[in-house]
């Protein structure tokens, strides 16, 4: 299962399917073959795995996910499995998927041994994202901010070219790429005027470009930059930020990175709908009235909104917190 | 010369007069005495360390500070060398003091040899506070806040406790108890009511405590807390910070920590008064209009204040960003 973890992780990051590994053993506990997922539209990780062999008759299958019984692009890989003969299937955690679920019932029905639960803790973790957002039906939403030590994100007259450094910019980049959408305020887009691409160190566009998201009812100009994203442009006209992400998980996005401003990022925050934060800080102080998260709608201390920090990294002269909300609070 | 530096380092961190420590070698270069200081009215290291002695003729005093030429609650260390028939003074850093000054040309004078600058930049790196503090004729200014990861120092009402856990708070009262003085505006001790005492985690109070000084024109009421401070009261009726640090320079305080509130804090900023930042980072948020710094008149990001982070350390489930200024920013 650990291999087949390793082949898991080989898989892209984003997109509607979870990242999926596959080994295939003989009766002997020896490797005859390995697959993996590579994305929505592909050969899912059993399928691929029983691609690679003429004949996988008595063999058991060893996979981070329950086998799918569902047919979407490609057909259920429960059949599959069943079809090529293999005689036990091991899996680690069950598909939260409500099309994609009954592959072990299914496999079972058919004769073949079943064993679910295996290093389920670790691929849990490794898939908790994907599993939070399927069972959640919206996407897995990363509040990013970058701000000033005293918790600005302009200066008085609305300058923030450069608060963060080279090194926390690239980070943003990377973010950017290991996301399906990037949510942004039309406010935002209209004071700004933002790309939203996810670029190289050299300017050059990374091979994974998330879609831009924009909130609001206004309209985005003709001539925006964001027009000319080459991911495309989705205005959903409207701020009701529920059935925003709604249509998004129904699209298939996973994983959001909202950009700001902090406007959209409050409401966010105050509607408990932010899954983690990437606050960038850089060691500036602005002072003045340009906020990087707005009113919360908090009261008083006790109705704090309280974080687990779960890693801090210094990005040249810059620091990434990342935290999650501590449920409850 | 590192001998003499650890030495040093034993003597208090509060208080006028700098960490000295001095050692006496024999001709064959081994160490007969040591010495160092522990206070303004005590004994400076030099002296301390030939009262170890009956007879110091022919040594070499290996000394962190050039001895000093200047009779205050203590005679002239130069003078106590020269009586003490010591033939070599070796010292690190030379004294700063406008009055103290001229201790190696008064030991030269009198057929001592005498060599400075060894292990110089280590030993000013050690007395930098004390060193800045003095060639400033002002003490060295450390602001602290508390905030959350939004920049905020209390709720919409005005509640702050706790936002940081009870290691950040340990580690402000062990901040206070290494400072000379705590500065304080009136507002904040009319809100608060603080007692701005050094305590340990018992709630006892630390050796050192530093006196409270508290600015603005308003009086402390008679019942305020901070009247019974153990280590008095300053109350400066006024606002002219330069004019209240140089008046606490007046009385030999080195150390200044700043606890607030954002108006003496950002006032503190705005004059180019800070030497250091304490910010104390809580993962929580909070929203709304209490920040934890207010205006500092900067227009523009390019006017920004830019600092330079010196450590980060992870108290419970905060963070202490300690940095100083960047010249010229």
């Amino acid at each position: 299962m650990r291999r087949a973890l390793e082949l898991a992780a080989r898989g892209p990051l984003t997109g509607g399917n979870p990242q999926v590994g596959c080994v295939l053993l003989d009766a002997g506990g020896a490797v005859v073959a390995e697959g993996w997922h590579r994305g929505a539209g592909t050969a899912h990780a059993e399928v691929d795995a029983l691609s690679r062999l003429e004949d996988a008759r008595g063999l058991t299958a060893v996979v981070t996910l329950e086998p799918c019984n569902h047919t979407g692009r490609t057909g259920p890989c429960s059949e599959a499995l069943i079809a090529a003969g293999v005689a036990r299937v091991v899996y680690a955690v069950s598909d939260p998927g409500h099309e994609s679920a009954g592959g072990a019932a299914r496999l079972r029905e058919a004769g073949v041994e079943v064993i679910g639960g295996v290093l389920a803790d670790e691929v849990r973790a490794f898939l908790h994202v994907w599993l939070t957002a399927v069972a959640r039906h919206r996407p897995w939403v990363t509040v990013k901010w970058a701000s000033t030590l005293d918790g600005r994100a302009a200066a008085a007259d609305g300058t923030s070219q450069w608060i963060t450094g080279t090194a926390a910019r690239q980070r943003v980049h990377e973010q950017r790429a290991a996301s399906d959408a990037i949510l942004v305020g039309i406010g935002t887009v209209l004071a700004d005027d933002p790309a939203l691409t996810a670029r190289g160190d050299g300017g050059e566009l990374l091979a994974h470009q998330p879609i831009p998201v924009v909130v609001g009812e206004r309209g985005v100009p003709a001539t925006a930059a964001v027009r000319a994203h080459p991911a495309g442009l989705i205005e959903t006209g409207s701020r009701d930020l529920e059935a925003i992400l709604r249509e998004l998980d129904a699209r298939g996005i996973r994983r959001v990175y909202v950009e700001g401003g902090p406007t959209l990022a409050s409401a966010l925050i105050a509607a408990g709908l932010a899954d983690e934060y990437a606050v960038y800080l850089a060691p500036v102080l602005l002072g003045g009235d340009r906020l990087a998260v707005g009113d919360l709608g908090i009261p008083t201390i006790a109705d704090a909104r309280r974080l687990r920090i779960t890693s801090i990294e210094q990005l040249g002269d810059d620091l990434l917190v990342t935290a999650r909300p501590i449920q409850g609070s």
